[in-house]
């Protein structure tokens, strides 16, 4: 039988222990006895615990941004309807069992400011907010960088707060009150 | 000179260390060193890290929530610009020197969910979410839950955002679309 190669088996392991426990309860020691690689295997392919951290949080991104976009796209091809439509994402996140919140924001809480892994959060967090602009100016919005803000912080708020209350009725908030200041933003 | 009382030099110092670098990277050892003060008088007045923890939490809370009442009473008797003001305490938090979010969003992505530290985290938001809710009532709110909901997300986005990017743009924005927001749900 094929086997997971050890760098997946790795990663694997790092991100369903760092999301669920945070980044500093969990050690490489750990790592490497959950994902059963030796330990120069682990170092061979993650010289440092940061690099593995940085691993992790671009897995993070991509599966993230990957369910945001998709999100978008169901909505269909008018970017307001994309801009309100993204919040279904948020919705599906808070449901899913196990769901701790944002991993960017959470390990923002942990890194030092100035550090790689708090800048991995900050460019993170730009790249949505980049992606958000582009659909804003596209539907017309006539400030396209503040209803961008705004929408992220709403997402940030829901991401936040679904991480403390197991209720989807932040994610259905957000989405409602994302709707109000799209329309608004695009007809005002 | 009086001296600082021994657990107000403990808390002081927990309080620092605990913000600026968050929950796990502080031992306790660490806290007695920088405070001054024997281990066995820590110990008397903490008898473990969990019930600093939580002294510190419901500090932050105190500091915290008299800010937002402080903002929010700065803006006039009426309910509607209260709920506007009080973002003005998110301004001046991410303003100052040493800002590194919301200690409770930060406090809950250190913690189990289901551990007293976590509880608390969701008392506090909870606690400020029925204040929010007792304005937007009393703005006349058709829904005054959802408005409590939605005000508490951008409050939590912009505290959460805050901590990633040193700009108070987040907080300006956050207070813009409250704006937006109160008046659609107090006139709509």
């Amino acid at each position: 039988m094929p086997q997971v190669p050890a760098r997946q088996r790795i990663l694997d392991t790092a991100f369903r222990l760092f999301y669920s426990r945070g980044l500093r309860a969990v050690g490489v020691d750990l790592i490497i006895a959950e994902s059963g690689v030796a330990k120069a295997t682990f170092y061979k392919h993650f010289p440092s615990k940061e690099v593995l951290v940085l691993a992790y949080l671009d897995r993070v991104d991509d599966i993230w941004t990957g369910q945001l976009r998709a999100a978008a796209e169901a909505a269909g091809p008018d970017p307001a309807d994309q801009l309100v439509g993204l919040f279904d994402a948020l919705g599906t996140a808070c449901r899913r069992e196990g769901y701790r919140g944002c991993a960017f924001i959470n390990a923002a809480a942990e890194a030092e400011p100035g550090t790689p892994v708090h800048e991995r959060t900050v460019a993170h967090k730009l790249a949505v907010r980049s992606w958000v602009r582009d659909l804003a100016a596209g539907a017309g919005a006539a400030d396209p960088d503040g209803l961008a803000r705004t929408l992220t912080l709403l997402l940030d708020g829901g991401l936040a707060s679904g991480a403390l209350e197991a209720s989807p009725d932040a994610a259905t908030c957000a989405q409602e009150s994302a709707r109000v200041l799209v329309s608004a933003a695009v007809t005002g």
